[in-house]
């Protein structure tokens, strides 16, 4: 809809995105949510000054997405029509890198004995374990038939696998019974275009068995989620904005390479990463700074942590502000409700803050964006509300 | 969308349907509504202590929904996809069976003069002598070239006919003019496929003037509405959830059975509803409880009597939530303002009793719904919403 209409100018838009942000009222902390209870006094002037507040629904009403659909809803893609797979994900998140018509999974050490699997977690081996199988298999199986094999170890039996090679295929079965006690299986293929890589693939696993034969726990392994990296448009040239990434976890930054987005050094804190913000200011027009404590907090059910994670947030407010953004955005991806200890299907407050809108003249948490003038919309229609704000549009039509 | 998503566990989803709910302000009533106006204390408390507010559009904005629409929305069907028939709601609501393949529709009785249609009501004859009517077409044409006619009286001209063969179409136009005083018209079929049924009804519509010969008013019929039984996902595995519907009025059981679920022994009133729930509590996971006074009260434009049906409903609602379903949900198939005297358009209050919502802390009623943290979403929105309150959805997406 929106691509002919994007004017090229230099004004700036920041998405600063607190994790799993939204919440639901919680009866020990008087019926408010964290981000009425938390202490933000740069977030909520900012709010009644120039602040247009409202609600994203990630992917659908009563729909909790994962962190994929999540982040791809809130750079306008739609996270029906385009999926990040799991290996993709968890390759993301271990930092290895992709390219096109590599194959990715998730891998697990497991225990095996006489052919059934008796521990899909190999016991959960201490993960310098882990760092030393996925050496070893490295080692000894750098390839297979041609295909490139790229292995690396994450927590405790967990590892990620990138295969790379000529026409390799994405459409298998996962190599994994999914409970204890079934028997060990190989890569199946989806369709007879895939019939060498599952071929390929379960070579690999049959040499692993050989690899780690000795090991009393670890003497397997289970590969699922296979997935190639999606056929995207990439962020910069959809939206004619050089974009820079900001965040502390690697699945994220992750995600930002994926859509083609700058990805700088990883910050150790908040206040290096309003220093990277503001050392390339000049050079991009879209800056995404990712939170993950909101998240991690929620997943913990520690209200005290999610309200602690926030009122952190606002201390850097003002550093990000006195840049003279056009647009700043801040939101989440998804709700995390540290009722649920997970993320959630209630939609997601946001606050728009900029000198083109409604200025709803109240505080940003959940209950004051339910009436924000923003509405609640789908969180794909966000960038291009975002855009709006930020003059970055034509006009529809003559 | 969420078929992939459905965790299939215990948690329980009643549905407290209050048919025509939905009201506008009414100036002979301080511009109150009648769920305004209710002194409900039981269901405001639920409300405020544990309540999400919102409001459903059955099918598209300013779109008056019928009963069928009404309804496949609220159990999660798109009223756009799915259609039953005119015939088949009549016949359901006579409490007829349907097999596969039957083609059904509604008759009425009518006075025939010299090939014209004089009276398509027949002076709107009594019940009585519509029932002997009924009995002696049934008993003079039980079949027609190898189809069986099955025939079942209504209120005064009206009745419901199912035609049981091989290969019949309902692709057929409507045997009536619609009109008084235009030429009585056999069906027609639209397409070839349809040649034959429409050969078979115009034989036994023929035969049936033969029949009712000598009668002073009712001397011939008319049928409409051809429709078979819709070729429609069943409720129970749609959402993976034992379903029982609890309802006073065929039409409602017929559209439950439709849709697959359990129906149980037609309760007397609103107490031996909560009995038949009570005592089936154990061996469902979904309840649809239908309400009808408050439609019929709508229809009269009755206030008062929609206030006292409100009222009586609340009456009830301790003994239902003392069951403790992890969701309960009161709203309407659609609205029936009183003042309108039939159904509406107007967006249908929704309240969601839940411990995993946002709690609005707000009574019940269409005003308050309008600024509640459930939104204004489609009717067919509602059951999603509802799963995922229960906590039977997945996540969506790695």
């Amino acid at each position: 809809m929106i691509d002919h209409l994007i004017l090229s100018n230099d004004n700036k838009i920041i998405f600063l995105i607190l994790d799993g942000l939204g919440d639901i009222p919680d009866p020990a902390h008087s019926h408010r949510t964290p981000l009425e209870a938390a202490n933000k006094p740069n977030i909520d002037s900012l709010a009644v000054e120039r602040g247009v507040l409202g609600r994203t629904i990630p992917v659908g009403v009563g729909i909790t997405p994962g962190s994929g659909p999540g982040h791809l809803s809130l750079f306008g893609y739609d996270p029906e029509e385009y999926e990040i797979g799991r290996g993709i994900l968890e390759v993301l998140g271990l930092n290895m890198e992709i390219r096109a018509g590599d194959v990715t999974a998730r891998g697990n050490f497991c225990t095996v004995r006489d052919n059934v699997i008796t521990d899909r977690r190999a016991g959960r081996i201490e993960t310098e374990l882990g760092q030393e199988l996925c050496a070893r298999l490295a080692s000894a199986i750098p390839t297979i038939d041609n295909v490139e094999v790229l292995i690396k170890p994450g927590v405790s039996h967990r590892f990620g696998i990138v295969f790379h090679g000529e026409g390799l295929s994405d459409e298998i079965e996962d190599a994994d019974p999914h409970k204890d006690g079934r028997p060990f299986v190989l890569p199946a293929p989806k369709n007879p275009q895939a019939k060498r890589t599952a071929s390929v693939i379960g070579s690999f696993m049959k040499k692993a068995l050989e690899v780690l034969k000795g090991e009393p726990k670890a003497n397997g392994i289970l590969l699922r989620g296979f997935s190639k990296r999606p056929d995207i448009p990439l962020f910069p040239e959809k939206y004619r904005m050089e974009s820079l990434a900001i965040t502390t976890y690697p699945m994220y930054r992750g995600i930002a390479k994926l859509l083609g987005m700058k990805v700088e050094k990883e910050p150790r804190d908040y206040g290096e990463s309003v220093s990277i913000l503001r050392d390339h200011y000049g050079k991009y027009q879209f800056f995404f700074m990712h939170i993950k404590e909101t998240d991690v907090a929620g997943e913990d059910g520690n209200f005290e942590a999610k309200v602690e994670a926030i009122e952190g947030v606002d201390k850097i407010v003002p550093d990000i502000y006195a840049l003279k953004p056009k647009v700043l955005v801040i939101t989440g991806d998804h709700s995390t409700p540290c009722a649920l200890k997970g993320h959630s299907w209630h939609p997601v407050p946001f606050l728009i803050v900029a000198d083109t809108g409604e200025r709803d003249g109240i505080a940003f948490h959940e209950k004051n964006c339910v009436r924000g003038s923003g509405g609640t919309i789908y969180a794909k229609e966000l960038m291009t509300l975002a855009m709006a704000y930020g003059l970055k549009l034509d006009k529809f039509g003559a």
